[in-house]
């Protein structure tokens, strides 16, 4: 029994929370097309190299980055297919406060090879915080 | 001589800019599917009515939004597109500062009746302004 495209891409992103769990830096970037760019708010877009380079870094540092995601939606077309999600993700560095963020994330991802890879990523997690006391 | 369907997608992207700046919601309103969802940063997902409501609220107020759309890529997939653009966006109140915002998008196009449409829209602005000055 094969699966699906749309279960494939759930499988993806499951591999993709493990492995940045893991801080396994070179299973993430397997997950992720050559030409991938990853678009956040305020920064200019990432590409594959900025994102080794990040991901990388974070792991020598000890940091752990857990994160839950929740699949609202699934389209595919062909060997395209666009995925938003509702994410969220606990940031822990070695020393200092963990950090929470979500929010939601509109992902496109290209069939290569019979394999689905993320190919673009727009990011809109933004800091989880108790909101500050009126009065 | 047909348009294809690229050069349509460009066409809705000055279209809403020139809607928008218009203050002509309605108009707006008709560039998107009736399922639309608008996901940004810090809020909850964004629906047509909530969409209508606040652009009517914009243009009340004699709010002026004037857009400026350079699109970095557009994939094609049968019935359904999607966008990657750089957007500059100037909001002129009609008492008070003028805001900047300008950063990227990430939109999917849907295309239905043999019209494309704004279906899916991840917005990353954030403000423009002066770094603050160092030491």
């Amino acid at each position: 029994m094969s699966t699906t495209d749309e279960q494939q891409i759930h499988q993806i992103v499951a591999d993709w929370m493990a492995a940045t769990r893991a801080g396994d830096t070179e299973r993430v970037l397997g997950l992720m097309s050559d030409d991938v760019v990853f678009l956040t708010p305020g920064n200019p877009p990432m590409n594959k190299a900025d994102f080794a380079k990040a991901s990388s870094a974070q792991a020598a540092s000890g940091m752990v980055i857990e994160g839950r995601s929740e699949i609202r939606e699934v389209q595919v077309c062909g060997d395209w297919a666009f995925v938003w999600s509702q994410l969220s993700i606990s940031v822990a560095p070695a020393h200092g406060s963990r950090m929470e963020r979500a929010g939601h994330t509109l992902t496109v991802f290209r069939k290569q090879d019979g394999r689905w890879l993320l190919a673009r990523d727009a990011n809109m997690l933004a800091p989880v915080g108790n909101k500050p006391a009126q009065g």
